[in-house]
């Protein structure tokens, strides 16, 4: 597959710890497969500055484009803003269109700790956040959203519209009950013959007898799908199993 | 905290595409965190040779214990023995013992698919499966496990109790109905009185109105968490709101 690649970056102790389950991946994941558009790394890194830059330099230089989530609050361990503005040698400024948001929202409550929020790196553009009005922001080729998920899927549905669209990327399963060891060879065989399609095995068992693999094609050009689906379906009659296509 | 760093790897298309919910991290980082251990970086990263010798290289020379999930199975997209090998230059071998096991488990279709499992890094120590025999591996700091969350907990209970403890990380969690930016700029305040514990501040939102903070305190000297925690509830005291220790 040709299509642009993308990494993400999540910012947060709390998932390093197993305080947090992340969900980001999933929706982030999801989202980007309606624009033709995959993940092709996830990094999950702590709020620590040194580590967040290098990893934004690296992950920069590398993708077509660039998420990070969390960190973009109010206190002190939000400190994507001023690492984003250090890693792109920009100063970090007082946005007067978000500052203008986040006071109409806040009102009276509206205090030196919220305007942080207001804080972004120099010649950015800000994402709106719709949810709880602080704003991400995009600098180059990378997009800095919030980490709760509920603000993030938000922001991302508008980051969404304006990234370049790959070809659609086009899922078939094939469900069966056949154990995978035992087509191993010919799918490894089926996979070889067509390097354009993604052939993924997947089996899942639930205790103490239930078994099921999902085979999964994955690729842009529908014929070639249909045809990798119809070897995969034969492969397994000619096991004595039975397939479904979902 | 001055404890062992860990790294952990997660290899897996299913992850990066949003079909499969990652549960790993989650489960590891818990499970270290009973040994005074942490993840210090979490990479996701697709089922591609370079990509997986890259990574290898970067994380075995940069923490002191590397956790990889997945691809150790018997279809052609489980490529991690293979890719270990040669990310430390060592032949990929047929393992004896881990031949035998997985001969015992399959009896009659145990088959050439089958017996790719068997096959290892040289010079690498099995780690024993006891949900579906196939072993994982490891190779000086790396530890290769499977990506199923049944048969990886199982595999990473049985690694646990070789690594080097770490000081036992504790954690205190107070929670509260202030919002985190009214207080963010004494939070920030306390924590750098504090540098050896680490004050997490995560906002919990129910729509539509329902609202909690929890602050998280996390280190290794009881008597600094204790100190800290007072100071953040004699904080949110002085706001005149209630607060509360878990």
């Amino acid at each position: 597959m040709k299509n642009p690649r993308t990494a993400l970056i999540i910012i947060g102790n709390e998932i390093l710890s197993g305080r947090t389950q992340d969900l980001n991946v999933k929706s982030i994941a999801e989202k980007l497969a309606t624009r033709g558009l995959s993940l092709s790394q996830v990094r999950i890194i702590p709020d620590v500055e040194d580590i967040i830059i290098k990893t934004v330099h690296e992950l920069a230089a590398d993708y077509t484009y660039v998420f990070t989530t969390g960190g973009i609050g109010a206190t002190h361990d939000d400190i994507t803003a001023s690492c984003i503005a250090k890693a792109f040698n920009r100063s970090l400024i007082l946005d007067p269109i978000a500052d203008q948001l986040l006071s109409h929202h806040y009102k009276d409550a509206y205090n030196k700790a919220r305007q942080r929020m207001a804080y972004v790196p120099e010649s950015s553009e800000l994402i709106p956040n719709p949810i709880s009005a602080a704003p991400g922001f995009k600098i180059n080729n990378v997009y800095c959203l919030a980490g709760i998920p509920m603000v993030m899927q938000a922001m991302f549905d508008h980051v969404l519209q304006e990234l370049t669209p790959g070809d659609p990327i086009l899922s078939k399963t094939v469900c069966t009950k056949i154990p995978e060891n035992n087509i191993a060879d010919e799918l490894g065989d089926i996979q070889k013959e067509h390097p354009d399609v993604e052939i993924g095995s997947y089996p899942r068992f639930s205790p103490p007898k239930s078994y099921e693999l999902s085979l999964v094609v994955r690729g842009t050009d529908e014929g070639v799908i249909m045809v990798v689906v119809d070897k995969l379906i034969a492969l397994i009659h000619q096991h004595g199993e039975q397939a479904q296509l979902l």
